[in-house]
């Protein structure tokens, strides 16, 4: 893991992850409570709130960093961080839009260790529900009838075209058995910065901050986003399955075309020609899905002796040091620059 | 059919509907081009502008009365016809973000005689362009970055949210052996009537009308789109196949809940109770597939005999009326007013 920051303070950062979930959270249930029978359920299901068999549950809802930065953002305009509430709940409900129809195209049936939502609702209401929360983002902020309101439904809409965009070129790759690094980044810029983007910056422009303030802090959202991916890359093939609560070598079972697999085999030398000629034999393998450790074990080590996983830490760094650089284009309270600063840092040590 | 009003010029509604699609229609297809490949490709043969295999084609882009509505309703305001045109394509985008995603949700395998797009380019496409076709949408109205378009987006967003409603309703009624008229026509309301409203406020709101106005405007749309239901109910039944370009007793094959099927079966009487007892038996059927045309003939008798056929063209004038006196609640250039009478009379008296 890139030792990005050795200065992060955990619990501040745990204490602005809990106050995004503490005030985003009951604004997100009472929207998801406007939907009409059974997308209410199912919805429900998704985020955590039910089981299957409609109990109340306690939900994993992931680490928060989006309400955590929409609010924020907030305060970087001077408005108090409850003006970033819309605009962190209208982010994700986005993000959980993106999740419903993904797992449905990908055909993934676990995420957060639940069966996914097709898998246990069926296909149609997981199409339905991702629609009917995309809609709801754009109602809870329009319906705030401010300008400002207008200008971060268009920000939120441009970051969710991206996001298509993104999961458009996800599919589009795993047919194809070379994806350059700078398609990765693309594809990882879409999926996973344009809502960061949006999240670091949609409090702002609630707050009423102009288009140069926003940028700037969409520009630290999305190099953020780049490192939290960059890490989660890491994270998928070398995290410890205890922290991440996935399988070892997660995203080698599923042949991901991840940063640290596509920059191995962008390297050249032995060893990225030899994991070349075995992931394009794996593609063609009808034993794939009965491989052992080792088998994965060999294709990570090929990996890090290629050096992909060395230039993804080095990618996470990169993309922290850019994203904190851009706070420094915007005036704001130094205790705001502090916190946003250990959110970034907090992403790229993160150990799941 | 209902002979609502005898007067309809037919080549003034000819023309209105010709001025929708000329305006609109470039607009449109800039708009499909700013996606990304290879959603483009997918949406221009979902509109019928390119074949399965990329060839142009001269695709039949339906009657285009929404477009035809959304720019008379600029003019209802005083702005010029063109006011409504970013109104128009955005109430396309998601009329056909719509179809994508339900034609998916429905197994259906054909519209407009062409393969529906999940059939040519698979289930991930469909879904994948029409959330690309829902966020072009917004982006595209929230680019004028106007007050009105922020009013006319968050209306939109509502329409587009009762959309959703009437699908989810539309799935759910269709496990159920008994439908009421209520529960049909409130499904056919937010299916149908929820984006004809739509079609009919957002030129005037873009064109800077004020909500009395504009919800004039959606009243008449609303009870216009109910009327078009009803009267695509009866040609769902006994459409003339020449025109409709449907199968025979279309609806009845699809074992469609439609408005004469509901109405009939809540009459009462001889012939409503053996209609309902056939359809009962024809649910657990397992021969339902190789029907003869005589045996939906005979239920297309008893829907009739039962008053399905009379109470729905009834139905049809009936929510015709209430849109024209919607009108009254308008102040609007008297040549306006003629041409969203002439296009309501249009709607119900249409044979395909």
């Amino acid at each position: 893991m890139p030792p990005a920051n050795p200065a992060v303070d955990a619990a501040e950062v745990a204490a602005l992850l809990d106050r995004g979930r503490t005030l985003s959270t009951p604004v997100l249930r009472a929207a998801v409570d406007r939907l009409a029978k059974p997308m209410d359920t199912v919805a429900a299901y998704h985020f955590g709130w039910i089981d299957a068999l409609g109990r109340p549950a306690d939900g994993d809802g992931g680490k928060a960093v989006r309400p955590a930065l929409a609010l924020l953002s907030a305060e970087v305009a001077g408005a108090p961080p409850e003006t970033g509430v819309p605009g962190a709940v209208a982010v994700e409900l986005v993000h959980n839009f993106s999740l419903l129809h993904d797992d449905l195209m990908d055909g993934d049936e676990q995420r957060r260790h639940r069966d996914t939502v097709w898998k246990v609702h069926g296909p149609a209401q997981a199409i339905l529900v991702g629609d009917a929360l995309f809609a709801l983002a754009n109602e809870l902020l329009l319906e705030l009838g401010t300008v400002e309101a207008g200008r971060a439904t268009r920000r939120l809409t441009v970051a969710t075209r991206k996001l298509i965009d993104g999961q458009a070129q996800d599919i589009s790759y795993e047919h194809r058995e070379r994806v350059t690094v700078e398609e990765c980044l693309e594809m990882e810029g879409n999926k996973t910065g344009a809502l960061l983007a949006c999240s670091a910056s949609i409090g702002a422009v609630l707050g009423g901050a102009d288009d140069r303030t926003a940028d700037a802090l969409e520009a630290y959202g999305h190099h953020l986003g780049l490192a939290f991916q960059a890490v989660d890359d890491l994270l998928g093939i070398w995290g410890d399955p205890e922290s991440t609560g996935k399988q070892t070598w997660s995203d080698l079972r599923q042949r991901k075309k991840s940063l640290p697999v596509v920059a191995a085999l962008a390297a050249g030398g032995p060893a990225s020609e030899q994991l070349g000629e075995l992931l394009t034999a794996d593609a063609k393998s009808q034993d794939f899905d009965s491989f052992s450790e080792e088998e994965f074990a060999t294709r990570a080590a090929l990996i890090e002796e290629a050096g992909g996983r060395d230039w993804t830490a080095e990618e996470a760094r990169r993309q922290h040091t850019v994203a904190v650089g851009a706070l420094d284009r915007v005036d704001m309270p130094a205790r705001v620059r502090d916190q946003l600063t250990a959110l970034a840092d907090f992403v790229v040590v993160r150990k799941r």
